[in-house]
Formats: structure tokens, C-alpha cells, sequence
């Protein structure tokens, strides 16, 4: 992701302020555990940070395919494909 | 998570520590979208970190199944297995 | 799942109800793949199919948790859980 | 996915094959259940059935990526990166 322009800016706000609220929920998940909360309640806070780490996942990969993966393919370097795949799959199910 | 016992003392340790160091990389993460590094990098952290949690998650399933629900049935009270179904379908793909 | 009641016979054939149409689309792909389809819309039959299996994995486990579970827990035979956490995590992402 | 090539025929006899193979995957659970099989053992038929399902996914992926997404980036038609996306998204977490 580029530096720079206005909307480069709003977006990596944008993700710095998602994982600042992922940060403060893993936290949050700490203090149940310690406090011996009820498992299930913790489960599903986990299951909370997992779908807005996905979030983060989506946002990030969209920006990524839309810049440097086309740049990339434009100027004949298809290596950036490989990559590309290795990660996806990662990402998959 | 009952406290007490030796053994529910190292299991939250055990993941107290796995959520520190996912808390780390969370900050990890924010520095490296703050200065502009390469998507696929950070792509791969947001991975890692999913497969990090899924692992506190199936810790916690894991002991939550062995206590509070085997509990709970033997004592007649099948509720627990509506509020168990609902998150476990939350974590599932 | 055990035959017999008619909400069991229910249950069962709305499984191979919806297994039936799974197996149409898994025919419906190969197919696709045979004249040469857009690749992309062969991914979505696919995306479409796996949500469906997950449907019916769902199902299942709910109705396994409800009963053989339950049974074997009240009658004091716990390597039932073991035996579930092996096959939920499979399931999780 | 083109035909013609040696390559291309290869590669579609083996999604074929695979596919051919979760379609009689699909047929045994039906017949586990019209059996009143333990649902365990089924719902570990399921799983097995979703990792092949995957497999032949990231197989159609590879060669969408490699062939038609490169070839329409190559040509200027970046819509292949929305409509890519999408997909993606639908086979994440």
C-alpha cells in the first residue's frame, strides 16, 4: 500500500483503527480468561476477532490485487501471481 | 475455566501466553501497514495470527467439552447443548 | 441417527434430500469443466456446493450432539467427547 | 480453461477424476445415513469430502489465475480483479 494520496491515507487509517479494536479485544479475552469467565463467552468473542481479522484480510487483499498485482502483471512480472496464490490459499478454507 | 488446580493454573498460562504473543503481533502488523510494506507480507501475518487463534480456540473448546458441558448434562441440564451448537457453528467454516 | 420416529424419517430424508441436489452440482461442475466454462463461475459452483455440505455437516452434528452425545455422556462413557473434538476440529476452519 | 493443449486435457481428465470421485463420496453418505450410521463416522466422510472439494478449488484457482485473469489484465480489462474478488472472498474464511 502507497503512501501518499488522500484516499491511500483514509485507508490504512481505516485498517490501523480496525486492528487497534482487534487489539483491545484479544485484551478483553485476557481479562475473561483470567477472571475465569464462562469458556462459551470467551468462544465466541474469538469468533468475533476471527471475522473482523477476516475483515482486515478482505480490505487488504482488494487493495493489493487492485494495485501491485496489476502493476505487477502489466510490466510482465507474473512471478507476482505465485505469490499471489500461495497466500490466497492460505486464506482459504 | 475452573482456577485453582496446578493444572487449570498452566492452562491459562498456557494461553494467556499464546495471546500475548498474538497481541504482539497485532502491533506487529499495525507498524507494518504504517510504513507501506508490501500487502503480501502483511497478508501472511493476518494468516499466521488466524491460525494462532483458531489454535486458543480449539484449546478452549477442548476444556470447555471436557468440564462445564459434561457437567451440565450429567446434571440434567441439556441447555448447554443449544448454547454449545450455536458456537461451535460460529467457529465452523 | 436412529430410523423409526417420523421426525427421524424426516430428518433423514431431508439429509439425502439435500445430498441429492449436492450430487447434481457436483455433476453440474464436471460439466462446466467439460465444455471449457469460464473458470470463475465454475468457483462459484463450488463456493455454492461447500456451503450446501456445510449445511448438511451442520445438521448432522446437531443432530449427533442432541442425541448419541447426550446418551453416551448420562450413561458415564465421556470418550464421546474425545471422539467430537476430533471431528469439530476437522470441521473449523 | 481452454482445451486443445496436452496440458489443458491433463489438467481437465484430473479435475474430472476428482470430481468424479466426491460425486461417489456424496453417494456413500447417503448411504450411511439411509443405514443409520453412527453420525461421527459420517460427519468425518463430510470433512474428508470438503478438503477434496478445496483441492480441486485451488486447482480451478491456479490455472483461472495463470491463464484468463493475466491474459484480461494484460489487455486492460481490470474488471477481472472485481469479479475475482469476489469469488475469492466466497472460498476465505
Amino acid at each position: 500500500m502507497k503512501g501518499g494520496s488522500d484516499e491511500m491515507v483514509a485507508k490504512k487509517n481505516n485498517l490501523i483503527t480496525r486492528l487497534n479494536r482487534i487489539e483491545g479485544q484479544i485484551r478483553g479475552i485476557k481479562g475473561l480468561i483470567e477472571r475465569d469467565t464462562y469458556c462459551d463467552d470467551v468462544l465466541n468473542q474469538i469468533a468475533a476477532i476471527q471475522a473482523a481479522l477476516n475483515g482486515v484480510g478482505k480490505l487488504l487483499l482488494e487493495d493489493h490485487m487492485r494495485s501491485c498485482v496489476v502493476e505487477r502483471i502489466e510490466s510482465g512480472d507474473h512471478a507476482v501471481i505465485d505469490e499471489l496464490l500461495v497466500t490466497v490459499k492460505k486464506l482459504m478454507k
